[in-house]
């Protein structure tokens, strides 16, 4: 291993990191190996503690590496790019980056709207709405928590939801109802990841996620979907273009 | 104050939130004030402690209030909406909505870029880029701690940067420099607030927040600013319209 050049205004950290970053890309290390510990980077590189903290770190917070208590520190698995450039479907993105989507159905009910559901899909107060809550699954790893509401004057059997295991629900509503879904407006903030969305996601709490919401319209212009995720923050990143 | 409806469907700890929403609203209580306590809550709508509980704490995962230890539960104040549907300059959308901008400069310096700087500004290795540090405040709160980098082709004396407070940095580049950003490319993801950061954003460590990046061009499409902000969770909101 060729040694780090102490004289460089570039400080050691930063080419420890390079270093590493550079294995990785070449594929010595692969998503989910261990990679050399705080002492064995010490060695490799004749470095200081600190030195070597601090590269992983900054290896950590950009995503690249993370952190198993007690066990070590790992290479990432790269995140799913999502554009908001376009409509999109979740299912339709992960097919065209080689992912192999599948959804775990946990409930299918008849709700009462929360203020939020209630405006997103423009509604009279009293009106009940149906909830599908799923799992969305990436090579069967969890990667969003999402509920969607309904209007009952669409989805007229919730049983017919069951079947979305294999399939978009915009495809759906589409060939059960006639109902297609050409433009959403989504909101999304930062947000913590909470104890019940913890267990679905097999993550921890306190981890950072986007919680996004997303109404969807018809070709009337009738809000047909109000849907709200939690997409894991280790796991995705958004990007658009501006103009 | 009229009783719960015990008899409804509706939940009572929902029932107990639509009051509290609707006296926020209806401005008895404000940005900042403190609302009833728990045991103020069990009793003026007489339910249990869970309940009360159960309302608080969905408000506050929603952004309505806010806790201080030891302190109590506070009413928040309204998220900025950012749209990503165009774009934008964060001191000129503050002023549409009637917000002062101010920034407060903290460095301006010539730094060895990161690879993420580097890539993102096109740059030859070895190149030395001009940061700016900033925290940027809206009616004097801060609210984003933005680093920007700009290549020396462009920024030939850094000096002229310390100008930028009271204006926008566009602005500041078409006037100095000539150079007219037309377009931006942005990726963001949630992150956690870490301490520096925390001390600029006078937030807390651990908080979520929103990580962007974001690549400026010029009319000849070359890359001019690649700039990373902090955006805080707890004081902004995005949205974009998808077709």
């Amino acid at each position: 291993m060729k040694p780090l050049d102490q004289g460089s205004i570039i400080p050691l950290y930063y080419q420890v990191k390079e270093r590493l970053d550079a294995r990785i890309k070449a594929g010595d290390w692969k998503p989910g190996d261990k990679i050399d510990s705080e002492n064995q980077l010490m060695t490799v590189f004749n470095v200081s503690r600190n030195t070597a903290k601090k590269a992983i770190e900054e290896m950590v917070q950009e995503g690249t590496l993370y952190r198993i208590q007690g066990k070590g520190t790992f290479v990432a698995h790269p995140k799913f790019e999502q554009s908001l450039g376009g409509f999109y479907s979740f299912s339709q993105v992960l097919k065209e980056k080689g992912f192999k989507p599948s959804d775990i159905v946990l409930k299918v009910e008849e709700v009462v709207p929360s203020a939020a559901v209630q405006a997103g899909l423009q509604l009279q107060t009293d009106e009940t709405v149906i909830m599908m809550k799923r799992i969305r699954c990436a090579d069967g790893e969890p990667i969003i928590l999402e509920s969607s509401y309904m209007p009952k004057s669409i989805v007229m059997n919730k049983d017919d939801l069951q079947q979305v295991g294999g399939t978009s629900l915009y495809d759906l509503l589409a060939a059960k109802y006639g109902v297609t879904v050409v433009r959403a407006k989504e909101a999304f903030e930062p947000v913590l990841i909470r104890e019940h969305e913890s267990i679905h996601l097999k993550t921890e709490v306190g981890k950072p996620a986007l919680l996004l919401e997303r109404t969807a319209y018809d070709t009337n212009d009738t809000p047909v979907e109000f849907c709200i995720s939690i997409v894991r923050g280790d796991r995705c990143r958004f990007y658009t273009d501006l103009v």
